[in-house]
């Protein structure tokens, strides 16, 4: 609702309504306060012209917006919402950011924008375009409107996207930059909507596809407009909006798993430092696609070792080393069942004593002598023979994080010099990422699971992304285009960098990156030299290092 | 001198010099410790290819520079220098970071850069060309070898320029960038140098402009190369730079007064809440120039105001309104006498109680009855009279930094209709400014006399440079373009933006700025929102107000 009356339209600096007597807008005492602080989200005055070049009505548009943010300040209400009507919105920001300054009250601010500019949207009726391409002139793209207006505001968090749907839709490109923004809210307007057959109000297709979309980020609607199917009455529309609330697909098992972790940043576990705790392990072993392939390039690997005229004759020595509770030794031995082939031992090595019980425990219900149980840092062990097949998965989110390299290193005089290591091969990929949401997550620093020193240094950027090769042409990759289906224990990494960096189109990025070694840990360096030059990020392993 | 004996070259992963016995390099015992931090420059090795892509060459060299950093570092040598090679700096500055990071003994670090790459140096013999232009392409320009180099390296105040002057130079433009960066020592090679009638080494006309240039920057020399006059000796290159040195020309007024604050900040003076010390009025007094246009602006205003027919009857009241120790009493009496015109009263506002001593000793010793000394702040005030011409100097560095608005519209109410004001108009112009020294000394905050937001948030970028127009065509000006000559009371103002914004050739940048004001203070907010956008810097005047 409005905060002050919309019927008075006020006057500071000077005009017949500069001395008008009696109050602006309805006395709070109409709701409690628990109403007010719960229910209402205030509305700026839509006359407000904050960046009008012509001096009074500026002024008065400035004294107007303060006073009415002082007022919804006054109330209490959660959040106040407020319009960018162009690009110009410097001084807006200016007046907000001074208020935000004053206040400690958590109070939200909605910034309205339309998706596409008004002047886009006369634009095509006159063209009478299919696809608005927006993004070559920032000034009638309405994403740069919302960009600019944070960024002037620090990007506050209280600083929200209150998203305006218009009936030309942009391109996907710029529809789905919304989808990386705080949008908060979801301006739908009557007049978005079609009739259908029987005379009910319904969105197009493409109105309906984003609005899906939108719906994963927790946001609420505003419908704003006349009743136009009074017939059917204006809760036919909240009807057909909760409908297609209901109606959204089920989650597929990688929803299902991250639900609640989209665009959050988590603290990479430290599996050779720490012990993992049990559910940690559970979470993991219940990936429907990681065990598979891992046995699935075993099998490729035992028939490779033992060719089928020697399958009664020879036998293969298997080692698995981060044994964990046992998923590759299952693995392995469902592989070498599959193949025919003997495995005349499987040495399962963990370092983690709380997960040897697990394992013990297996071997004496299931495995039996087949396996020997190692309670043992696979660097440290003595192997009393050389293996045919050293399985690992000690790749964690980025090629190395879970220390790969040391580790296999320490165990890699076992394997035969004909050997096989699986996974045989991995790859990093890097690719410049833009997410405000996750860049102030680090900023910020509100996450107190966060090494303080990453909380003030470091604001974001570089994604790593890693496609190992188990063996042959079984894969497993996290790489957006080659995600193996359905996986969804492994998540990319995020490299931040401090200030983020404004890429044109077209432009290229040069990263370099270091991997470091001292006695105690395992660090990256790492800093952009193109298009520009940033300085090297996290020397000496200062905001983060992993343990070895 | 080498840090290692150049004779050995190291092999550190594999290679017949690996397991060689004996020491690396002379015995620090060959100086005592006092002659090493004092008289010694350590070099490291010629060989070092730290960008090798050679992993074997390029692991040899690091193990070697981190090898001569150490010793180095052992020997508390007071600096290191390093060459660079190539634009590809990053792991040298990788590196060298990590040092700096291990080592809190402020050794510095002198990279040496020539001006222009070895690969145009070869170009320009080729084609012969008389001047080469940099810049086009930054692998080729040196300049950005050494910004990278800087960057990558944060910025850090131990991290200098070792120049080395080329035989070709590059433009005007590209030697004037080195001007505004920390150049320590400057590098001439005796090949550098001609011959001249009498046969001793000289430089070209264009080599000694650029080194005098340089001295302004309190550089060393270095000379190297072999002795290619040996006939005069080795000492003759030494007294043609001895010579170079003692005859620059003597500095102009400007220069002499400034001496030891170039590319310094100053926390501007803020005369209306502080009380000027005597020294600061005797400091502002001594400029050749202001008051000398003052007298002329006032010399014109007056003949305007009474004509010669009336010069006998008519009379004009003055007021100087911030009248300080009376400078411009003095200039407006001396104004009166050329212009053969009769001042009735001349009222001398002053708030400062001390200056006011001053004021009032003169009045008594040489002004008479003519002149009111009033102990008062203008803005409090009650004029007995209104006044033909008010003349006021509350200018500051920039447009209004001592409140000149505030102030003047305190006593505007005394001016007759048709009175003048000297000055009549000023004019605020802003410039992008590229100086890694000031902010660096605004980012690392060792200056202690400013208050601690600004060491904290503000790096820098934008110069604010005035032009008031006294009367008519009577100007002030410290526009580099229209500067007023001699005068050297007036320096510009900068205002610093927390990151540096990398600007291509030829891009538009907008700044939008606020004047603010509370019932005590008046701040600037400023942002730039061309080519991009950077938050409001000092919103509410966290980092800096003017107190009222």
């Amino acid at each position: 609702m409005p905060i002050v009356n919309p019927r008075y339209k006020r006057e500071f600096i000077y005009g017949p309504a500069k001395d008008r007597p009696g109050a602006v807008t309805r006395s709070d005492l109409v709701l409690t306060s628990q109403d007010w602080s719960s229910l209402i989200v205030g509305k700026t005055s839509p006359w407000i012209q904050m960046n009008s070049r012509v001096d009074v009505i500026r002024k008065n548009s400035e004294a107007a917006f303060k006073q009415e943010l002082a007022f919804a300040s006054h109330l209490s209400v959660p959040a106040v919402l407020m319009q960018l009507k162009s690009g110009d919105v410097t001084n807006m920001a200016r007046c907000l950011n001074e208020h935000l300054t004053n206040s400690y009250f958590q109070q939200q601010y909605w910034v309205q924008v339309p998706l596409i500019s008004p002047k886009n949207q006369v634009e095509n009726l006159i063209d009478g375009q299919e696809e608005t391409n927006m993004g070559d002139n920032p000034v009638d793209d309405t994403w740069f409107w919302w960009h600019s207006f944070r960024t002037l505001c620090d990007s506050n968090k209280r600083v929200n996207v209150a998203l305006e749907i218009t009936a030309d839709l942009p391109s996907e490109k710029c529809l789905n930059r919304w989808l990386s923004e705080p949008v908060k809210c979801v301006v739908i307007s009557t007049s978005l909507f079609l009739t259908n057959k029987k005379g009910y109000p319904v969105l197009s297709k493409a109105h309906q596809s984003f609005i899906k979309q939108l719906f994963k980020l927790d946001i609420q609607l505003i419908l704003t407009g006349i009743d136009r199917h009074p017939d059917k009455g204006i809760h036919s529309y909240q009807q057909y909006l909760d409908h297609l609330w209901q109606s959204q697909p089920p989650r597929d098992p990688i929803a299902q798993f991250s639900k609640g972790y989209e665009d959050y940043l988590q603290i990479p576990l430290q599996p050779l430092m720490d012990n993992l705790e049990s559910q940690t392990y559970e979470i993991f072993e219940k990936d429907p696609v990681k065990y598979s392939q891992y046995q699935k390039a075993i099998y490729y690997a035992l028939l490779d070792r033992i060719p089928p005229e020697e399958k009664e004759t020879k036998e293969v020595i298997l080692m698995v080393v981060g044994a964990g509770r046992g998923p590759l030794v299952r693995a392995a031995i469902a592989a070498g069942q599959q193949a025919d082939r003997k495995i005349r031992k499987l040495y399962a090595v963990e370092k983690n004593p709380n997960a040897v019980i697990t394992l013990e425990n297996m071997k004496d219900e299931m495995w039996g002598e087949m396996v020997d149980i190692i309670s043992c840092d696979m660097r440290k062990w003595n192997a009393p023979e050389k293996a045919d097949i050293i399985i690992s998965e000690l790749l964690g989110s980025f090629g190395d994080n879970e220390l790969s390299p040391e580790c296999l290193d320490g165990v890699q005089r076992f394997l035969k010099d004909d050997g096989i290591s699986i996974p045989c091969e991995y790859t990093s990929y890097l690719a410049p990422l833009q997410s405000e949401k996750l860049h102030n997550e680090i900023r910020l620093g509100k996450d107190r699971e966060k090494p303080p020193e990453t909380q003030m240094l470091f604001f974001m950027d570089l994604l790593v992304i890693l496609t190992p090769v188990l063996y042959k042409n079984v894969n497993l990759s996290i790489v957006p285009a080659t995600h193996s289906p359905g996986m969804f224990s492994w998540f990319p990494i995020l490299f931040p960098i401090k200030t983020p960096m404004f890429l044109d189109k077209g432009c290229k990025v040069s990263v370099d990156i270091w991997r470091c070694v001292s006695e105690k840990n395992v660090w990256y360096e790492w800093c952009v030299t193109k298009p520009h030059v940033i300085p090297i990020h996290n020397p000496k392993g200062r905001a983060y290092t992993i343990g070895l």
